[in-house]
């Protein structure tokens, strides 16, 4: 014996204390010391569920590199079968803070609506001649008259067709000849979604995997932008967010489109009809939920009015002139302001700052609350502008940061976010499918050890396969030791503090949040009892 | 003019103090604040060389997605024909505190010395068939005996070579079918080193570069573990050193190999061999540059002792034993104490900690200066033991932190750290290759601008084509706007301060070291001076 024992224990013992020391610094440490006993027990049960299937499910096929942090499009069929992922789908999850209404309509849903509407119509630009390598299509509603016009175009598939030319939808499928209109189907949806293959495990650079996301975004765009469509799947993609234990959601609306279509194929649909067809979805929905006796499971939904940050300055007036309008008639729909793309390529917030200065003044002075919610910090670069967006965005008062990847590079404003409250919204399953990072570097735990208040967003889940939130926290829970489902439920309840919510509905929300999340903690530990018996 | 002038000044000033006050967190403050008049011209002269450059030299190759921080090993040649690579070489660095002895010598170097010796024999596994796709070759030192024995056997591209047996390197090269002595250098080169292709963008995952690297490591050692190309691989080594302007070296070596092997084949070369061997080496350099007037641009060498974390426990025992023994023999020659080795399959430092905690109370007992320099903190994920090695390095006293890749997930942990002044080795180049993390996303500037000590090395420098630190300083300062040759020179200074040098030795070493920056910065200043003339 050559080492006292007491010295291996005091060792063992300074180990414990530093690491209790530092998750005192995280965002759940309220949540985890005034834990019920119920609440503990149930803890204990899912992280032996955790350590289970680690072992069993995600080692044991390590051979493939599959593990849940990583290269989430390939795992995913293997995280729906895991017990874990079902307790997630029940877990209430609160408010879904950033997701883009294109992007979160299921594409699968929104291409049978594409089906049945004859002013659907697809085009190709380049010659299909085989069935593999097809090339990505186009989609758009035609008028009644363009639809006749084009009736009888020959399919995409003949040797007539004239590259460039829209064909009815229906007979582009039924008339493929490269496999059918099960073949068509497949190259549809694929073309909707970014698949497997072509996450960031199979494009070699990030810049293609975006181009391939930006491109499905555009073809859902096409189909989406029909009234009768546009309305169908907003609903759809509302009732499938309470189905996934989701109470609430602001959805970026990008208003920098031209506007979208009637029935008819006119294209006058302004940003006013928009927000009247929105606000009438959301009512229904409520309306059904009432009916069935679940109006505590969806509270309802905002958006966020977005312009794109390509926009020449003098043109950003206009919008935020129409935004204000917009807020002025409708109160309870709009959430806030925020300026969508790229930050390296677009302009940095500083380059508007007169208008959104002025916005700032002019929404104070007409009594509208309508906060900033913008996009910064998601450039890792400190050389160009896009850096001092995150400064900017501080400064104007952002009431959250859209992915601010960049954070922990910055230990000021970090201490400034924790104090002020400033919600992040956090993409870990986006920024791994687009390789903006790598799972294993993605600052999430990061910013949770550090006590910032996170806010876990999907982003574009349609894009990827899924929807609602149930991925987004298996993967936060999956991702680090130190977060737990009570972890879980402080990020569910920050994403309803967090939220535009106005201070009566977010008590309203909160109190049939906690209701729910009873019974989610009892269900689990009754479960546990029930299986050891 | 809907917004005032003045509301437009203020943002912008709000946004100058935040980012100043962020500043002022950096490790780089009081370097900045107490600059001399020469001191800010020199930084101004090379910021704008670096901005110059960096549209006409980086951003001009944009579509080959060649930017200095990403793809190291392809933008290698550009970089050396830039003018701040230039000015990096003649930047007086200080200390090189991280980089191993077998991947610090110049490859093109060993080769020539295997060719000088006939000893040397080389062998392959696998049938040579063609000049495209050659298997990675084995070197071996035999003795004179096994020498005579195999000078008939047939080359490598014969169809009589046995594979598996041993030939005379100049014989396999002379007689090399597949575009003889040419083609067979290229061959031998190219696989001591990894080539752009073969780095973290040809390699599709971490795990095969890093296979790739450690394969170019074992071929490497198969030469240098010959006692008279370790010398003089070694004195080259030292060369390329104070060539590059770093005037001190902590080299790690890798115990828990055999023995090395002496002239006459014979693998008995000890440990104590081994250290009269390098303190040797290290004398002569310096006689030479007393020689030549030049003693300040070399202070010097030690060894930092390093043995495999996959040993088991008990043989550490006599490592530790035998590191002390050769404390006691050769004082100055050992800077401390590491374990190597990638920490999420190797042994964490909690199953040594009776050895290591026995060996702290022992070397004090023996009046022993050996501190511990850990590698900690290269782990992502927090599942795993691998994360508590950066709990128990500090616990244990780490005088250095090897790597740290995931300290910003440590809150606390950086707040000890720069508290306690415990040095971070950063590896920007080493890490990037290996595919540890993207150069977007690598930490420095993070530990930077959190003011952690961060100490700038190679790592493995020659296995990727280059010696001492000016990339690494060229890539530390084209990385992050914030960073200005005032911050390089903090960094050059900490490496002398976090060193294993004694109070003495280091006040000399500081002193000269000052001496030299203050000439490096009037050549700046009289170069600029001169032009505009």
């Amino acid at each position: 014996m050559r080492v006292l024992d007491s010295d291996i224990t005091e060792h063992a013992q300074k180990r414990e204390s530093l690491i209790a020391a530092e998750r005192s610094l995280r965002f759940d440490d309220e949540v985890i010391t005034k834990a019920t006993e119920n609440e503990k027990r149930a803890v204990e049960i899912v992280n032996n569920l955790r350590m289970r299937e680690a072992k069993e499910i995600w080692k044991a096929s390590k051979g493939r590199l599959i593990y849940p942090r990583s290269d989430f499009l390939t795992a995913k069929e293997i995280i729906m079968n895991t017990e874990l992922y079902q307790i997630m789908k029940r877990l209430p999850k609160g408010g879904l803070l950033r997701g883009h209404t294109v992007t979160m309509s299921d594409v699968g849903f929104i291409y049978q609506l594409a089906l049945e509407y004859p002013a659907i119509h697809i085009r190709v630009n380049s010659r299909i001649s085989c069935d593999t390598l097809l090339p990505l299509p186009e989609f758009k509603p035609l008028s009644p008259d363009l639809v006749a016009a084009y009736a009888s175009n020959p399919p995409l598939t003949c040797p007539d067709y004239v590259l460039g030319t829209w064909v009815p939808l229906s007979k582009a499928r039924s008339e493929f000849v490269y496999g059918g209109p099960e073949a068509f189907d497949k190259w549809i949806i694929g073309s909707l979604a970014v698949s497997p293959d072509e996450g960031s495990k199979g494009y070699k650079t990030p810049v293609k995997v975006v181009q391939r996301f930006l491109a499905s975004y555009r073809l859902a765009r096409g189909i989406t932008c029909y009234e009768p469509i546009l309305k169908r799947s907003l609903r759809q993609t509302m009732l499938s967010l309470f189905e996934d234990g989701v109470c609430y959601a602001e959805i970026r609306v990008n208003f920098s489109y031209k506007a979208d279509i009637w029935t008819d194929g006119s294209e006058t649909l302004s940003h006013h009809d928009y927000l009247a067809l929105f606000g009438n979805v959301v009512r229904e929905v409520k309306d059904q939920m009432k009916l069935e006796g679940r109006e505590d499971e969806f509270i309802g939904a905002k958006l966020i009015y977005t312009v794109y940050r390509t926009f020449d300055k003098d043109k950003l007036w206009w919008y935020l002139e129409d935004c204000m309008a917009l807020k002025t008639e409708f109160p309870d729909l709009i959430a806030g302001f925020d300026l969508l793309g790229p930050e390296d390529t677009g302009n940095p917030l500083s380059y508007y700052l007169e208008p959104l200065l002025w916005f700032r003044e002019e929404t104070r002075n007409r009594g509208l609350d309508i906060p900033f919610i913008f996009l910064a910090g998601e450039s890792m670069g400190d050389e160009g502008m896009a850096d001092n967006n995150i400064y900017d965005a501080l400064l104007l008062g952002t009431k959250r940061i859209g992915h601010g990847l960049n954070l922990a590079k910055h230990p000021l404003l970090m201490q400034m976010i924790k104090e002020q409250g400033v919600a992040v919204e956090v993409c870990p399953i986006t920024d791994e499918i687009l390789g903006l990072i790598s799972p294993t570097h993605h600052p999430l735990t990061t910013l949770l050890n550090h006590g910032l208040p996170v806010v876990l967003c999907p982003d574009n889940p349609a894009s990827f396969g899924y929807a609602g939130l149930s991925f987004d926290f298996f993967q936060a829970i999956v991702g680090s030791k130190s977060t737990n489902i009570l972890s879980l439920k402080q990020l569910a309840k920050q994403s309803l503090q967090s939220s535009s919510l106005d201070a009566e509905e977010k008590k309203i929300a909160l109190e049939a949040w906690e209701k729910r999340w009873l019974a989610f903690v009892d269900e689990i530990v009754s479960k546990d009892l029930e299986s050891e018996h």
